[in-house]
């Protein structure tokens, strides 16, 4: 699709966020650090209220089959090893010989060249660079080997050194390394989500998009546990519109074709189709797409993007993004849905050596055939002596499968352990045996959303004008400050006790309300408008005798008149 | 104060923390690493209600004087050398030389000799250590020399090396930085409050104390800013009992003369005796203590207790912390309370050499006699020619005091960047001038919570026995779940599709909800008293007639029996 850029806008929205206090770059009295930002007292509310929602639509509504976790930012470096995070999660670099910049190859041949990158091996990257003479952009020199760089911030945990920790880039370890101790305390409830809202760190080379490139900020995501083969019903009537409602999807085969725009497919489609390759991926999917419209976007504002092969991390076999639109950046990943499988808790399984799998049990126990080694422990013993006890246990480590390998040998002895042993003292016998169930890995499905982009998302959306005057048109459940209360005229202390009153009552009862009695009425609005307030509560003369206020609307400019007493509950209601 | 240790109720909870999803230790799969824990399903839910609790009483309540932002766990070394963390944020470290063991030379030393060592410098303690012939703990080897350990987790950010950044072991320094622009954004409002919820890390040496004593964890804290000539006057009234109201204190005084037992002060007294140094410290600290009522605990089991000089950190002039007393590990602290002054302040100002003042804006412009420094252009120019603008500039940077000390040499020339000028070339004159105000660098008290041990106080109070039953008597407004729902049979489609809708709405609500159907009633109440869900709501053969439900209250065993109607807002009004 093609990208408007609003490059006033998004000054315009930067420079109110910085004046009013949603958010700036960190460390500004040291001069600034690239990919880290403040977020400031409108930002953290507003932020704040987005997590209540997310919260809400994935854990709350959805108890009885997710809940949450929180784990450590900082993790011993087995669980990436295992995750293959220290294998993978690299971008490739190139470092200039002569000024020592370092710059992201890919992105730096995309953008000379305009031809993709992503995904390309090192040695084809510097191969590109070498073949197009491709310099440094800062200052024309010539450029080295591409070679990548691991994008976990690494540490050391304790006093001793070699005692290795990452921060962790993604919240979902925590979620797989914990997965069968929440199993058991949920009681094996399967199918099992566990969310967590927290902190990641990921060493971007050079971030330089604001909001949208940040090298630490807060993810909000679900590992969604199920058995792949009887993965049950998603509740799909608890999504706007149920099973028949649409998902705008642009698939991967269709974007391989040159297709820029998104179709429309209903969930049962996607489903059936198989373009969203398990119904609870789907699921998760569309309370997304029910989630982010709460932040102000419509429907057709977003979709669904397939990503291609290349595009996907180590660990999925099917990822969507969720793209959004915003001024300067185009189309931006708002949230990631990957089919993770059974990936994850594998490579756990086996780094770890402990069972993480869970138990299937069968409707019926069944009757099976089972292959079982057979071990006739007076002839290893008599053969081997005091060496025996190992031997045998070596036995017993292994499958029925291995067994019989060791016995097809034209040998009358097999080896084990360096000790020869007669093929009669093992057998591999079949067996029938009543089974109540099996062991499995679960498969995950994970959406995944990285929470500042949503406050930024948000406020790109909600940025309007009307001539010279900016509207911030936050739905009232995510603005930061839900109601302003004006005194009128502030040399009239009745009036100006009333609204101060009525302020202290929006205090007590715990909702972020503003107090402001600075200049002209019209300008009071008017900075009530500019950082989203939906409500702003005048009192006034009349207040004195009938005991009402006015209620502004932000958007309408619309004004009703209520009762004082009744001012709580009806803002209560709006805003939650 | 004697510590009771009850090591039995200390391993129950511990064992029903882990069993029923409240925390665990981190990493179990791989064994676990000390110093982390994750919060199961309940521990979560619990740890948001009491930061939900916190921002209500020192935030969202105090929306007149306190905002909240949000900074980044890692920052640039800069920070840290400005903040003094560099420097002083260590522990004295001894290694084993035979084992390679290190230990806290301090805590051993404490633990042999039962004598204090907290505070004591590297080559004391290597005194005392080798002067008692003290032996490592693990092998008995002998030890080597005491030497700083400094306890921030360090890493590098970006892909040059040399770019050191450490994760902050305190939200603190996020508001120091970000207090000027916070304070713009704000338009200038002192006193002013700047809050922080967010995770901080510290590389403890060998952390063993379970939820006590964390690697990583979370910190609900405040930087209250004031100008110290006019503090303004704290709303007391905001207080439960206001004014009049007393604190528990053991005075630092009184700790050197052996008293264990704290007394009692009203916040008035505290305030006039100067027992506690600022009335905004003595606010908050009151604050603090309504808040941790909110947690269960009474008045009585919780004291301020005034740390000595060689406890404070190093940013402190004054520092109280909030003790509360646990099973196992006796007194420990809650929040800290200190008077950072205007340490943090002037630190970073002259580290970044930006100008972090506010200005304090006299009632009335007065007319001061000011000291200025008189420079003749035209002599210096006539004998220094083409290096005068560099002179003329340096003089420009002294204040007038400098200037003057250089004049009271007998020489005739005064000597400025390598030049002689001869003294009549600078005059030092007192003048007239309308001054509106003058910059200051405001004041700072910060109370700080430890979020998990909050969790951790809250469960070790709430635990009670009756019998072999455990019952969590968790309040309902911090309690993880809020309702269970029951159906008394489930052998009835009825009563089972009552008592699902019931829960259903529930879910919508947002309302943390539990339904279960396993077992006897008996048992499913023992099951939801044991993680302390307040209320159980049980359907039964009435409620299929007269479309009513009993609520059955956990610490009293109490049935009513209410419309089904009633129940969300019934419940809704308990637990907020």
């Amino acid at each position: 699709m093609k990208t408007e850029i609003k490059e006033d806008k998004y000054e315009e929205l930067m420079e109110l966020a910085k004046r009013r206090g949603f958010f700036w770059q960190s460390f500004e009295i040291y001069g600034g650090v690239s990919g880290f930002y403040d977020l400031g007292p409108l930002g953290t509310l507003m932020k704040r209220n987005i997590i209540d929602l997310w919260l809400k639509y994935f854990v709350l509504r959805h108890m009885d089959l997710a809940t949450i976790v929180e784990t450590p930012v900082i993790n011993p470096a087995k669980v990436f090893e295992a995750s293959g995070h220290l294998e993978s999660f690299t971008d490739p670099i190139v470092r200039c010989d002569k000024c020592g910049g370092i710059f992201r190859a890919d992105k730096l041949i995309e953008e000379k060249l305009k031809i993709r990158a992503e995904g390309k091996k090192p040695e084809e990257l510097t191969q590109i660079i070498k073949g197009n003479n491709l310099r440094c952009p800062s200052c024309g020199g010539p450029l080295g080997e591409v070679r990548t760089f691991n994008l976990l911030f690494k540490t050391t945990i304790g006093p001793y050194e070699g005692n290795t920790g990452y921060l962790r880039p993604e919240t979902a370890q925590g979620m797989f390394i914990s997965f069968k101790r929440v199993h058991t305390v949920m009681r094996n409830r399967l199918p099992l989500g566990i969310a967590q809202i927290g902190r990641v760190a990921r060493n971007e080379i050079s971030p330089r998009q604001g909001m949208i490139r940040l090298r630490e900020f807060t993810i909000a995501e679900m590992e969604f546990f199920f058995d792949p083969e009887k993965p049950g019903q998603p509740p799909f009537e608890r999504i706007s519109g149920g099973i028949k409602s649409k998902l705008n999807i642009l698939r991967a085969e269709d974007r391989l074709k040159g297709v820029e725009k998104p179709s429309q497919y209903t969930i049962e489609e996607a489903i059936e189709e198989g373009i969203v390759v398990s119904p609870w991926m789907a699921y998760w999917m569309a309370v997304s797409r029910d989630f982010v419209k709460e932040l102000g976007l419509s429907e057709e504002e977003t979709f669904f993007e397939e990503k291609l092969p290349e595009e996907r991390a180590h660990y999925a076999t099917q990822t969507f993004d969720q793209l959004v639109k915003v001024s300067r950046w185009g189309w931006v990943e708002v949230s990631g849905h990957a089919y993770r499988g059974d990936y994850d808790l594998s490579r756990h399984q086996k780094y770890s050596g402990q069972d993480l799998t869970v138990f299937r049990r069968y409707e019926k126990p069944i009757k099976k055939k089972l292959k079982k080694v057979r071990i006739n422990k007076a002839i290893i013993g008599r053969e081997l002596g005091s060496d025996a006890v190992k031997v045998i246990s070596a036995l017993r480590a292994m499958s029925p499968e291995e067994v019989e390998k060791l016995l097809e040998t034209p040998e009358e002895f097999i080896e084990i352990e360096g000790h020869r042993i007669p093929k009669d003292a093992v057998k591999v016998v079949v067996q029938e045996e009543v089974v109540h169930g099996e062991k499995v890995i679960p498969h995950v499905v994970e959406p995944s959303f990285g929470v500042e982009r949503l406050v930024f998302v948000a406020l790109d959306k909600a940025y309007t004008k009307e001539g010279d005057r900016v509207v911030l048109r936050l739905p009232p459940k995510i603005a930061p400050i839900k109601v302003a209360v004006f005194p009128l005229v502030t040399n009239d202390e009745e009036i100006v006790r009333i609204a101060r009153e009525i302020y202290e009552r929006f205090l007590e009862a715990g909702i972020a309300a503003l107090y402001d009695t600075s200049g002209a009425i019209g300008r009071r609005y008017y900075r009530a408008d500019e950082i989203g307030v939906p409500y702003a509560i005048t009192v006034d003369h009349k207040s004195k005798e009938d005991h009402t206020v006015t209620i502004r609307y932000r958007d309408t400019r619309e004004q009703v008149r209520i009762p004082i007493g009744d001012v709580i509950p009806w803002i209560t209601e709006k805003v939650r």
